[in-house]
């Protein structure tokens, strides 16, 4: 028998799961679209058919240790996802007492999807042997998870690693959290397109760029004509990795990770972003900090890092 | 015999140290002034003779379990301080090397001085039985001490939770540190000061402290005022706890405490201060934290927290 574990990643469009050995080979993967209503049972009752179906194609060579499940606003301590503004749930959903209930392994636990792809890193990734380490997730929002003395910071509430939620600038740019000027408007992939507009009406440089609308820029764009030397691309690059470079100072200066891991969309601009942030870092970073923070692109594949993040939660529990 | 432990507190000025029980009661006290040349061992052979009169001082009855120092740049893995800015030390001094060549007892440890405040707390103070909380040292700098899951957070090399130089404002004013902006360069004692003074120049409104040079006021001064309805004063306070609540509010999306405790001279200053600085903290606060954290004076004795502090930190090692 071979050990593994099921990974699901409940996203706002659709849900993924897959069944995991420890080495982080998916054995079986399987998806479907969230599909949300106010009341959660029609969603957990497909899950819950889906799952069973994943773990079939899995085979009988296969032992499940455990269900691990990442989600947005989702809660270790409680097992729940709570008023999740990217889902339609109304309220509070008990995901691990609704798995509890029809599935009998001993391992059944949820967080919030940075904190599982943190643990992802841990576990199959980059961070393997790491105590203390943050991953940064750079997507439509900025999410991240932060590692202490080997053990994810859950915080008195579960809710703790929000550095995306950060404030760079209090009279800064509109939240979708309600507040102004986080993290997350400025280095997500819609943060990015924000600061070429900005550029777009400060700098007097011509761009490609000044042919499209807002809805037709995407992050991809600016990373291709930033390639091609496009100059208000180039500062959008440059002001974000800024930006970045600063907050992380400042996460820097509460926990004093090993490592700071770079995940998602904006990631994967290699040096664009990566030489921009780890110059602001340093500059902005406290002495005794200086040139001792590793900043790293995720090792986990793009593709697969959310189920092999959700299925690393098992893995993780069973360790402790 | 009774339990104790031998707390040290190594500050710019004195060095204050004494016997205490598991309690918190201070058996036996002693101080000395800290005189630091650069050579470290002049230092070190006085402290040596100091400590051993203060075990003599606390008699027979008492059983010495450890010994704890708190000292500015200390680091806990290493036993040392570390280019600490306001001492004479040349480099880094080996303090627990140094007392494990001249004491026998089992547990010989050192942290910065605000990790041992937040030890203190956590076992003296109003932080018993919490797992997660920050304390924050409102002095002549601004310290913080980091608790999650009922650990220290030291990071990866030990200098983990420098809160007061996290950067409010890059282009802000000077600090000591060589950077700008830093959160204490606001919410210090001398910080006020310089708030004060950024007010007199913004603000028409009278003040006595017109009259008064720079190096004449002091925080304690602006306190007074302050009380008297001085408008200058009141809006210095306003303004402080601004800059202090927006920043523990991104202290809060690290790492979720259930409390913050606020110690030192301008946390003296009470309601003064805790007011501005919670109706700021929640203001700036994401959503899913609002209205949860606590926001608490230490319980520590202000004139006996160094000693208090240090010495838990043998009782939090012995517990460990």
């Amino acid at each position: 028998m071979k050990k593994a574990a099921i990974g699901i990643d409940i996203g706002g469009t659709n849900t993924v799961l897959g069944v995991v050995d420890m080495n982080g080979n998916i054995i079986a993967r399987n998806s479907m679209p969230t599909n949300t209503t106010e009341d959660y049972h029609p969603f957990m009752e497909t899950l819950t058919r889906v799952i069973k179906e994943t773990v079939a194609m899995a085979g009988d060579k296969t032992e499940i240790t455990g269900m691990g499940v990442g989600a947005p606003n989702g809660n270790y301590y409680n097992g729940t996802i709570e008023f999740a503004p990217n889902l339609k749930f109304k309220g509070i959903v008990p995901v691990v007492d609704y798995l509890k209930s029809k599935f009998s392994y001993n391992v059944i636990v949820l967080t919030n999807d940075a904190n599982a792809a943190a643990i992802g890193e841990m576990i199959y990734g980059g961070a393997k042997g790491m105590k203390d380490f943050i991953m940064i997730t750079l997507g439509t929002g900025v999410g991240s998870g932060i590692v202490v003395n080997g053990e994810m910071v859950y915080g008195h509430d579960g809710f703790a690693g929000e550095i995306g939620h950060t404030i760079f600038d209090p009279n800064g740019r509109d939240c979708g959290c309600g507040r102004k000027g986080c993290l997350e408007t400025y280095t997500s992939a819609p943060g990015i397109k924000r600061t070429v507009f900005e550029l777009l009406s400060s700098m007097n440089e011509p761009s490609e760029m000044r042919d499209m609308s807002f809805n037709e820029i995407s992050a991809l764009m600016i990373d291709e004509l930033a390639r091609k030397g496009d100059k208000i691309a180039l500062e959008a690059f440059d002001y974000t990795g800024e930006v970045l470079g600063l907050k992380l100072a400042d996460a820097v200066a509460h926990t004093s990770p090993e490592a700071i891991f770079l995940f998602g969309g904006l990631a994967q601009a290699d040096d664009l972003i990566f030489e921009p942030t780890k110059y602001y870092m340093e500059e902005y970073m406290l002495n005794i900090y200086k040139n001792k923070v590793k900043l790293l692109p995720s090792q986990l594949p793009p593709g697969d890092a959310a189920i092999l993040g959700s299925s690393a939660l098992v893995w993780k529990e069973l360790k402790a």
